[in-house]
């Protein structure tokens, strides 16, 4: 199976989906009219900006796009948050409130997962990717009868499985490598930070489905690896930061610009899931510090980060990149998927000598 | 380029040095005569042992070899260990004494590197590699004018660079998901686990060296993957753990057979020096603490281990091995070369199709 085939792509460059800023309606778009497939990231967002944005997209392109949403954790939410934990968060990030000159506002609410499925589903999208567990069967069946092919996000091969048997089409199969959320749903993120090398062939194996490779790709090199490995196609994200048309803000720029091999950790400072981002103060001065769950650290963090962003203040704002930051090319998007495409063909050629 | 014209070899296929156990002359020249370059992991050895391995390999093979060294810290050593550290760890220890029936024994001395240094110049082996620092400009010369080549290891740009410049022929650009010691020497080794997709094209770019891809490689797709990324050869460990060559105790074999990709850990607890292997009770148990430092609580621990090994206790050994332990076959090393080899050529038709 190719990427062609799968996705109606004419290029195996998937652009990941980053939602909370680098992801833009105009960066699917420019990914996808230069023919890779372009990702929304709209976790975060309710079903009117989901609408919009799809609209967006299908307003600068009639080619295939992907987007992504987060499933949430199985176990029932509580009600409400824990006051205690909220309190006591709340307590650590005053400091930060009154460096930056803000109040802590009221905990914004987070928005229902079956709205945003719903909203999906209406939308009639090509492709749609899940991340941080598996959809239900239900949610599998409703869009593939949309007519959406459906990806999920594995980090170790007891995921693959897992998404294979709720009926997914593909698996995104995340190397420790990757920037952002790491999407493990089976067991404790920080112990399946399997590299990208070693995780694609044993996902390959493990499941009778196509798998796309993410994790430390950054050129045609990279790209031409992720086929080696048994992948149809590459994804990529890191890799795209820097484009004009990515919501990456100026400061974030500056600090991917600068950023080499080993400026990356993995933090739950920020939203009290596991993420790889460029180490800054805020994961410094959080330290071994427990947050709290996903997505209430999220919610409860929202605003600093915000206004950190606003200050053009770097150090305090999550830096989701990943290990081959260097590599990122401040380019337009579609120039970004020619060269990658070129490059490709060109080790392909190299490699065949 | 190519692994043929640096090595003289016939496949881009070099065996990972494994001192302390899987490393043996059998091993090295099972590999070397099936056409790859077979590695002597020596670092534990003195001058007698070196040059008896040296000797036995040689009498199997009259094909290319590797050997390879431990550089010391730069730092200069202290004439003797802290003896308030080595009581606190010993304390720590003696549960596992007590518990496999031996008694505290004295401290082995090391072995000084000096020594092992002149005895490989002396032997005239065509490779010489290193790990965890830069060797000496008038090592690298030394081993240059007894016709070797020399082999730096590098787990991020910045120590590449450092190799380049004292001289090295060659990096061994180790990513995270390698088995074994982190060769790591500049900055944390917790701080440097950059994935192979993301480690070898940021080397490729920074050094006018050939590069040797290291960590999770462990079929003919992974050496795919890293001549894709521009390597001009793969380095293999794990593979090779399960050979009839290796010197695998049969404890460890029953536990890689048994290991998945989540199975590892990177762990200071053995060596004090961060290396990765399967998770098992020693390390679970050793949790935070803080370890003497390498080689002190290597040799600290090394009773215990060879008593665990000879007991057939694996939960108290360390059991070093990388993301891709699933892949390991029990087949004689000669077979595995002659498999990858055939494997790279299939994957080779396969990705020009």
């Amino acid at each position: 199976m190719q990427a062609r085939a799968l996705f109606g792509i004419e290029h195996p460059i998937i652009l990941a989906p980053m939602a909370g800023g680098p992801s833009t309606p105009e960066l699917a778009a420019a990914v996808s009219r230069a023919g890779g497939l372009g990702s929304l990231g709209v976790a975060y967002l309710g079903p009117a900006a989901i609408r919009a944005e799809i609209a967006k997209v299908r307003a600068l392109t009639d080619r295939p796009f992907a987007v992504n949403l987060f499933v949430p954790e199985p176990r029932p939410e509580p009600a409400a948050p824990d006051r205690a934990r909220v309190a006591e968060v709340q307590k650590w990030l005053a400091a930060y409130r009154a460096e930056l000159g803000i109040d802590e506002p009221p905990l914004p609410t987070p928005i229902p997962f079956a709205e945003q499925l719903a909203e999906v589903a209406a939308a009639r999208v090509p492709v749609v990717s899940f991340t941080f567990g598996v959809p239900s069967p239900e949610a599998v069946r409703a869009l593939k009868a949309s007519g959406a092919l459906v990806v999920g996000t594995a980090t170790h091969v007891e995921e693959a499985r897992q998404l294979a048997a709720a009926g997914c089409d593909a698996i995104a199969a995340q190397g420790a490598e990757a920037g952002g959320h790491r999407g493990t749903f089976a067991g404790r993120a920080e112990d399946a930070l399997v590299g990208t090398m070693a995780l694609v062939p044993a996902i390959v194996d493990a499941v009778k489905l196509p798998v796309i490779a993410a994790g430390g790709i950054m050129d045609g090199r990279g790209i031409l690896a992720a086929l080696a490995l048994g992948a149809v196609a590459a994804q990529l994200g890191t890799a795209f930061l820097l484009c004009d048309e990515a919501g990456t803000d100026p400061g974030m720029r500056r600090m991917v610009a600068a950023a080499g091999d080993t400026s990356t950790t993995v933090t739950r400072a920020f939203t009290g899931r596991a993420a790889r981002g460029i180490r800054n103060r805020f994961i410094t001065e959080w330290g071994a510090r427990e947050p709290a769950p996903f997505p209430l650290q999220h919610l409860l963090t929202a605003d600093i980060r915000a206004a950190a962003r606003k200050a053009g203040h770097p150090e305090l704002v999550n830096l989701w990149a990943g290990q081959g930051v260097a590599l990122a090319r401040a380019i337009p998007a579609g120039e970004l998927v020619a060269a990658l495409a070129a490059e490709l063909a060109a080790a392909r050629r190299a490699l065949a000598d």
